[in-house]
């Protein structure tokens, strides 16, 4: 964790600081009475928090909150729902890369179990998020998006989100690079392991997207995500 | 896995396949007597593998090995070494990602128990590097050297390693952005969770390293390589 992003209401530019975040200060940091923290409000500003109260229930800081946040990504995320497992992991990749609005999808590769998930309900996902940003040193919390239902979503919803938008699905049967540094808006749509199938990518092409490839390599879902980011846009 | 990858000797154009990669075939795969999947030999050439014969203990592959694997990266990566746990990762995303040759480093910031790790002997490395070439389908096995000091290797075996090469160290401190789609022969320096600290900058600085950073967000290695990479080299 490189800054501690507080969630919930400042009060009086002052915060207090509890459970993890709090074990993380006094365990990882060493934290004493009078040293400064690195901070964020979440959806807002970032900067220090100077601890003015410390006891093993909680840490209270005193805010000084004065910088933006890195600018957002120009970016839409269509990501084939990954396994449990991974699923955590890159919900905090794509919160640190800086994406903010993420879609997971279905797709034929996609098992039915998977949207079971205990970690896809909106509390657990909040929190693979808070630590993307916390690791990133970010504020601006991504929107994520379920759609279970593959044809429906392209076919009706789709259209819509991608208007004005350059739109890619990574792909490695095709001959077409991945574009570089691009300051275009972007969706980009990544397949689940195996890839999407072909009947998916040609509906993805028939309402205007692109596919593109990353090379000779199949890479995996949590180093797909940061390798088609960094090259996409400029850093 | 996308690719068996065997790494014994191959004799009379057969190899039995036992252990895990028998697992996979017969538990992921479905595979039964008859059917063909994709397997590399090691260091060598990619193709299609028959099974011939079938039971519990072993499959007998009928080989018919064609392709070249895909060109390795010209990337030397220094990484300080990474926490147990993100190692074993770590040796596989950069496996899979085409690197050949990585020196894991000491830095101030790596944790001595690291050192200690069981996943450090010859064989555990090995293990985690094919993991990754079977899942991007590469053949290449990585040479993984350990340097346990510091000073010593920047000063001492460095210099002749960077000779005619672009030599680049990731540092959110610096102006400078990385290089995209460069085709010079590299050596490109990571450092730990928080950084090198600055004396370890400027002595890399010192033999010809050029600080470079991604961007405002802070990566963690597991991310921070793919990045960087797919920056640096055309796809």
């Amino acid at each position: 964790m490189n800054m501690l992003l507080l969630t919930s209401k400042i009060t009086d530019n002052a915060y207090n600081v509890r459970d993890r975040q709090l074990r993380h200060l006094l365990d990882v940091h060493k934290a004493e009475l009078g040293d400064s923290v690195k901070v964020g409000h979440i959806n807002g500003l970032m900067g220090t928090g100077t601890i003015v109260k410390l006891d093993n229930e909680q840490a209270t800081l005193m805010l000084d909150l004065t910088q933006n946040p890195p600018p957002p990504l120009p970016l839409t995320l269509l990501l084939a729902l990954p396994r449990p497992k991974m699923l955590r992991r890159t919900l905090q990749t794509i919160a640190a890369m800086g994406v903010k609005k993420l879609y997971l999808i279905n797709s034929s590769r996609v098992e039915k179990s998977f949207w079971q998930s205990p970690f896809l309900t909106p509390d657990a996902i909040e929190e693979q998020l808070v630590l993307g940003l916390e690791q990133s040193r970010d504020t601006l919390l991504p929107e994520v998006h379920l759609r279970k239902l593959f044809k429906p979503f392209v076919e009706d919803e789709l259209p819509s989100l991608i208007k004005g938008t350059s739109s890619l699905v990574a792909h490695p049967d095709t001959e077409e690079n991945c574009p570089v540094n691009t300051f275009d808006k972007t969706t980009l749509a990544i397949g689940p392991e195996g890839g999407f199938i072909p009947y998916e990518i040609d509906k993805l092409v028939a309402i205007g997207f692109k596919a593109v490839h990353l090379g000779p390599r199949i890479l995996r879902v949590e180093n797909a995500v940061p390798s088609i980011i960094s090259r996409l846009f400029p850093s």
